[in-house]
């Protein structure tokens, strides 16, 4: 079951072409919860007919696979990766660990042995790791953080949700195209619209950043390259007002983490309320199976892990602690926009407009 | 029931000084409803034991006055201000409109004849003319919206909610430090603990803005001028892992209007939840009750209103849906601030320190 790292071929073609039996490169080790949740989420995948290469240090991941029956007769192969970035690591230190289990996965991709990269470890070193392994799609200056929140309806996406701290209105601009086409490549949203955060709803209100943005959309809009709607509020984003939400990587990063705690701690309190005498304990026990549901909807799980838009190549990163629903999800999500052709439709789509205009 | 404007005369100790039983000024026309919810929350506070001066046109006040039985006898007058800053406005326009309803109240303030300023109208509006009106308090460069949002064991106090949108580090640590006076001023706070909002724990994490603050609120700490804990992220203001959090102005507005547009809409889908089968529906009768608090917890209303610090006077600005339960919980508590001697407290604090130091 274990498969040696084959010598280096590259395809010329990364992460486009050949499609299907491709397996995901998960870095098997990644995670505040080690081996466990990303073997068990693995097998579970592989159960559903995705192939995973399980990356990370052989014997442990041979142990952990051992305790899952039958998973010897499942498309799941290790490839030894000895290294480890942990979360005490700095994001750089990647680049001088080539045998660093993330490294792999990456490389995996760019010599089109892996379908995609998946890790639920240091999102820093995945993100420094994919962008100098595959490199960039041409004609966008930084990849970012593309995530689903849950909202009204269904879900809005929001980007960059960290990747990038400090901006500029292009590469705002070109984040709001790269997740146009994602959204019409893997969710069939043939027009989706767009909107840039900001602090008001009139176009004059935002940060120089903002104000300077909104114009570069503006001006996209009219070329027919996207469909913006105009500025949106931190309340629009639950209530899903634009399919799309843009924004700096450190406005994104807080709306993901306060949206993740906010629910966490609000189904706390329902919880709390639903405990507090005989008579809520009584209704509760009637209502559980409800509430349960929701619950599900709003678990980060649901939506496994948020892929690195921008990048030649497939790159998806997952939370620190990802049990195995969400490894799982994750493993789905990148077996999907494989299939989709994600990453060569993002690329046709940018050449396209090369050219005149900002991007390009 | 009514006072005509008296003739200007100024106490030269603007928002200190002359406490109890000063009326606090109400922008009674101002916010998205009219004059309704500001006349019934002012005879709320009223009946409370809080002089009010409702501030506006003269004829629809006393109209709606009219409309609750027995406000004669309570301590509510009337103040002329035919001109209203509307939504369509810009918050420039304050400057050259001094007869506008926000401009009367924040002169009123400044003369001594108001305990605070109190709008539900044009936020905008309200800083420019609270600014330009009572000044700042020296060693303050940018005036903060302070606001408080529901949290794991309490509340949280939020720094700047939209005042500022493009700012420098020595705000955000000006910030911390009226924030700090303020919650041990008027909550009881000995030592406040104050974290900077970034994406992620790590000292070195963070844009540019948050590792230039992180540096001087660090230095202030070593002073013995604030209590600073670290960095925090999204999800520590719903956990209260810091008492404040402090951050830039347009962040702050985007994490406010989220917080409030998730809670309602994940309330929302309880209650979906709750109605979906005949089992939850019967069960959602038995948890009415204790569900019910839990909802007031987390209505916006229940804060009533976001003071301006760091202005020479008292200054309070709602939110433009605000019910006559906000109104008047923001009458309430401008006149507990008032009491406390909030302002010139916060320009002792910042007396004491001028001199050497970032700050003073």
């Amino acid at each position: 079951m274990t498969a040696d790292p084959p010598a280096p071929r590259r395809t010329g073609k990364a992460g486009s072409g050949r499609r299907g039996a491709l397996p995901i490169a998960l870095d098997a080790v990644g995670g505040d919860y080690g081996a466990a949740p990303n073997v068990e989420g693995a097998v579970q995948a592989a159960r559903a007919g995705v192939p995973v290469l399980l990356v990370g240090e052989r014997t442990r991941l041979h142990a952990e696979l051992g305790r899952h029956a039958g998973s010897g007769t499942l498309p799941i192969e290790v490839v030894d990766a000895p290294d480890l970035i942990t979360m005490d690591d700095h994001a750089t230190d990647v680049r001088r660990r080539p045998e660093a289990s993330i490294n792999v996965c990456t490389r995996l991709v760019r010599e089109g042995r892996a379908a995609a990269a998946v890790s639920m470890g240091h999102s820093g070193a995945t993100m420094t790791s994919a962008l100098f392994t595959l490199g960039r799609i041409r004609g966008v200056d930084r990849p970012a953080i593309l995530t689903h929140l849950p909202a009204q309806g269904g879900f809005t996406t929001l980007l960059d949700a960290g990747a990038n701290t400090d901006v500029r209105p292009a590469y705002l601009a070109q984040w709001a195209q790269l997740a146009s086409v994602y959204l019409r490549v893997l969710e069939g949203h043939e027009n989706p619209t767009v909107g840039l955060l900001s602090i008001g709803e009139e176009d004059h209100k935002g940060s120089q950043l903002v104000l300077d943005t909104h114009a570069l959309l503006r001006e996209l809009h009219g070329q027919g390259r996207l469909n913006f709607h105009g500025n949106v509020e931190g309340n629009d984003i639950f209530k899903n007002t634009t399919d799309i939400v843009v924004t700096d990587g450190f406005t994104g990063n807080v709306v993901l983490k306060l949206a993740e705690g906010e629910a966490k701690v609000l189904f706390g309190w329902v919880k709390d309320a639903l405990t507090r005498d005989l008579k809520s304990k009584l209704g509760a026990l009637l209502v559980r199976g409800s509430l349960r549901s929701l619950a599900e909807r709003l678990d980060p799980s649901t939506y496994g892990a948020s892929i690195l838009i921008g990048v030649r190549g497939l790159a998806f990163i997952g939370h620190g602690k990802s049990d195995a629903r969400a490894v799982k999800n994750a493993l789905l999500r990148a077996s999907r926009a494989h299939e989709a052709d994600l990453v060569s439709r993002l690329e046709a789509a940018f050449a396209e407009q090369a050219g005149p205009g900002t991007v390009g």
